[in-house]
């Protein structure tokens, strides 16, 4: 009954591991190489990518009536797959019809089958990568690593977190209370794992997968349905990974209903009537904060976790490596076209500028800096469009056209051409803190401020108090002083957002790794949840117990 | 720093295995002995009582212009003790002023204070038994236990679960990611426990202590401010006990206002302004549901934990010892008048009756015999007040009087007659579900239905359904069936309620004990939350992390 717990059972034991340790670990490998996924594995994906353009996909025993879908690749072509659909009535229904005999599955075969259909995803991070990169706009070695590897990362740590919860609290326990000279009273207990019923998992358009994985395997590790609501530019991704569970849960002897998918169009969401629904009992919602604040107080009693939106800084103080720090900069804001909840939009910088191993730059100085590193990084037209993609939706590219009239323009936005696909590179802005509050609106894309500030503390300060008042999810500083440091990471803890610290190599504010980093704090408005700490699985089951005197 | 904790490390250390493991365990003894108390604990502990009478309660330092209280004992005196009083507003900014150092602390030194606090409640366990008796009605032997040890015991659990969940993320950890010939990226990072904020526990009349305490401690040892909003029936308990934390906060070193009492008056109740305070992050409320569904609706972004209420269900069906069954039951209708959130109020028999180790026994024989050993168990009036204690609000005198033409009465509701106390014995009405659903609604106090059901797979699915749609928090059946005992047992599972079977010694349906059995399961409509597992505790702060190259 658990031989896919068995054989799984090294990966979920280093899992474990990594998350008690939180140093680097990592079950998939993020290198999209021949050597690790198979000299044909490239071509293989793109040919299994290929062959789902422009028909049904095949979900078989799927409820549906209609088949819906209008996805339409960034980069230019229609995907013209269409998916079955059903109304929110008959995905409940059949989404409840599969609870009972998952919900008493043991532990040990959720968590078996979850890692299995983990390994299976694993093995198709080629075709997902497509399906990822014609959906989001991300360019393809983006699309491979963050919608494949590392959002599998971030399922199985979600799965390792929830068998951890579930085998907290032991099966039975023989209860021996002394009554003094008297016999003990003598209990036997049980207790059992009772998940909460049906989770809803609300996909957004840029990370599909990376940002559905960990809500979507906590829920399905400990026991509940999943009806999973892609994006309707994104349902590709989920698809495929909705897929694959049904067909492991099918070949374990489930109802591959357990997973749902609840496709729908642009402009006829389900979204609000499945939240509202009275028989979904968890909601993993990732998207905006306003959609996020209607779906936190219109979810009635189900738990709701979500990933929305902020405001991130970084705050330039002083740095021992000028070219460096320019650089790590212009890869964050040109990353996916600042497409990224995690990427930095404020950059604080001290009017009177900052002190440097190239000595003292200005203001002025250090804005061309970071502009003069991103001219440089995406000189080359293939490698600019290798690096920011293309642009996911028009209203990005609108926000763009909006923005120019903020500031003082540094650099401007410019589109890459590569084709007619629609990609821009980032656009830089100064402004003053003292003369305008444009830079502390969400400004989603690539659109920066250089924000000046009347000095380090200042920046501080204010990147702190924006995190508290929009939220945040990433931030950085830039410094030498180890007292600010100090005072800059009490600053950052109180808001509740995690913070980078003199980034100059191949690593950049952007990015999260699982395993160690955990993901939004859930301490600030830009999420109530955590990827993945133990409160974001703990309440996905309760515990129910039965107890009886023990035969002597 | 921490001297606190390395006195404190072994009790909390084997309150960690207590919970791992689950069988019996207890850190304050229960049985109010001079041998384990100290001789003259018992007269010590009555004229610490005595002395509180009649005057201001002293709370040095804390925010307050009024004084207000007017507790009355049910057992006949007014305690004639008044507390300070602040408005929301002076409350809410003195926790906030105590909030950083305490938010700073090391999760040792925050856990040491509470077991210290802990600790020396314990010793004042019989001081606390008279608060506790003269304010919620309880007999003194429950007051003692029930107020003193077991709460003392619930909290440490808390305390212990807190320091678990603090715990698991380690402080630091360095993350090397391997680059292939290069060099790695070597990242130091550290992890903060941040915690959310303000704190707010409302405590009920009933068992000011044994419910607060969780949610109490957890809170506060996780880092957070605690206003503590005490029933207006019942301050003094909560009064003591924010008192001592208060001690041992100043002893320490910081703000007693980490610790806040909020005081108010029976028509005159805060606690509306202080659910709708959006400075309060954390609500833990034992109540009404009426009034627990306005909270959840009214608490915004505040996570809520709640203890409620339901119809608990008690399913004969057949039995190998008639007597002790009966008699078993008997105890648990008559403790503390049937005022406990625990007690059952539906007793399920089928109509053809039972087989019993006595031989058949008709559906009247079993009323009868329940109300046999009600009567036997409280045939001498010293004892029956010692089981019954006294009624703690006279809503609950009208509520018997009111429930008299539900049914047939079995056995009628008489006084107890000690002095001019008002308490009273169970009344007993057997009714037909078939013809009256008047069972179906809670009905808190001395109050309990024998329904008459087709059979005991009947009387199974009939407790089952009201869990699920009232709320229950216990659940017991009388069976020798295994294959039905199997069945009840999976009903409950999905009913969210915790079952009992075949109780006929010294143990309860009514009785939960810390480390071993979960209460409230947070399955069902009788509250969101279970006390105390990891989700009660592992949302109360979060993790938020810096991370920077490591030096090489």
């Amino acid at each position: 009954m658990d031989a896919l717990f068995d054989r799984h059972q090294p990966t979920l034991a280093a899992a474990l591991k990594a998350v008690r340790e939180r140093g680097y670990w990592s079950a998939y490998p993020e290198i999209p190489s021949g050597k690790i996924y198979g000299e044909t594995a490239k071509d293989d994906g793109l040919a299994s990518y290929s062959a789902r353009l422009g028909k049904p996909f095949a979900l078989p025993g799927h409820p549906g009536t209609a088949h819906i879908g209008a996805e339409v690749s960034p980069f230019g072509p229609a995907l013209g797959i269409t998916y079955p659909a059903a109304d929110v009535d008959t995905l409940i229904a059949a989404s409840q019809a599969a609870g009972s005999a998952w919900a008493e599955a043991s532990a040990e075969m959720r968590v078996g089958i979850c890692i299995e259909v983990l390994a299976r995803l694993n093995r198709m991070s080629f075709e997902i990568a497509n399906a990822v990169m014609h959906t989001t706009g991300q360019a393809f070695a983006m699309a491979f690593q963050a919608g494949g590897p590392h959002a599998q990362d971030r399922g199985l740590e979600a799965v390792a977190y929830a068998y951890a919860e579930m085998t907290r609290t032991p099966a039975q326990a023989i209860w021996t209370k002394p009554q003094g000279k008297g016999e003990p009273i003598v209990l036997e207990k049980q207790w059992r794992i009772v998940p909460r019923g049906i989770s809803l998992v609300i996909g957004c358009q840029t990370f599909p997968t990376w940002n559905s994985y960990p809500g979507l395997f906590a829920s399905l590790a400990t026991g509940n349905t999943i009806i999973v609501k892609p994006h309707p530019a994104a349902i590709l991704p989920l698809a495929i990974t909705v897929s694959v569970i049904r067909d492991v849960l099918a070949e374990q002897g489930f109802d591959p209903n357990v997973v749902l998918l609840a496709a729908d169009a642009p402009a006829a969401e389900v979204t609000v009537d499945l939240v509202k629904n009275r028989a979904v009992s968890i909601i993993d919602y990732t998207g905006s904060n306003a959609f996020g604040d209607w779906v936190r107080r219109n979810a009635g009693e189900a738990q709701v976790y979500t990933e929305e939106a902020g405001v991130n800084s970084i705050v330039v103080a002083a740095t021992d490596d000028f070219a460096g720090m320019c650089a790590n900069i212009a890869f964050s804001l040109s990353l996916y076209s600042g497409q990224m909840c995690t990427a930095p939009q404020n950059i604080f910088v001290p009017r009177s500028g900052i002190e440097t191993d190239q000595g003292h730059k200005s203001f002025d100085d250090v804005a061309g800096g970071i502009a003069a590193a991103i001219d440089e990084l995406l000189a080359d037209p293939a490698r600019a469009a290798g690096v920011c993609g293309a642009i996911a939706n028009p209203a990005t590219v609108a926000r763009i056209e909006a923005a120019r009239g903020l500031g003082r323009v540094i650099r401007d936005s410019a589109p890459v051409t590569v084709g007619d696909v629609r990609t821009a590179t980032p656009l830089i802005i100064a402004v003053d803190d003292d003369k305008t509050d444009a830079h502390e609106e969400e400004r989603f894309g690539p659109i920066a401020f250089i924000v000046a500030v009347a000095d380090a503390g200042a920046g501080i300060e204010k990147a702190a108090s924006l995190a508290r008042r929009k939220g945040a999810i990433t931030a950085a500083l830039y410094d030498n002083d180890e007292h600010r440091i100090d005072a800059a990471v009490d600053a950052s803890a109180k808001a509740g957002v995690n913070l980078s610290i003199n980034l100059t190599g191949g690593i950049f504010i952007n990015q999260s790794a699982a395993f160690s980093d955990f993901h939004v704090t859930g301490a600030n408005p830009a999420g109530n949840a955590s990827l993945t700490d133990a409160a974001f699985v703990a309440n996905r089951f309760r515990t129910v117990m039965w107890r009886r005197p023990k035969a002597a």
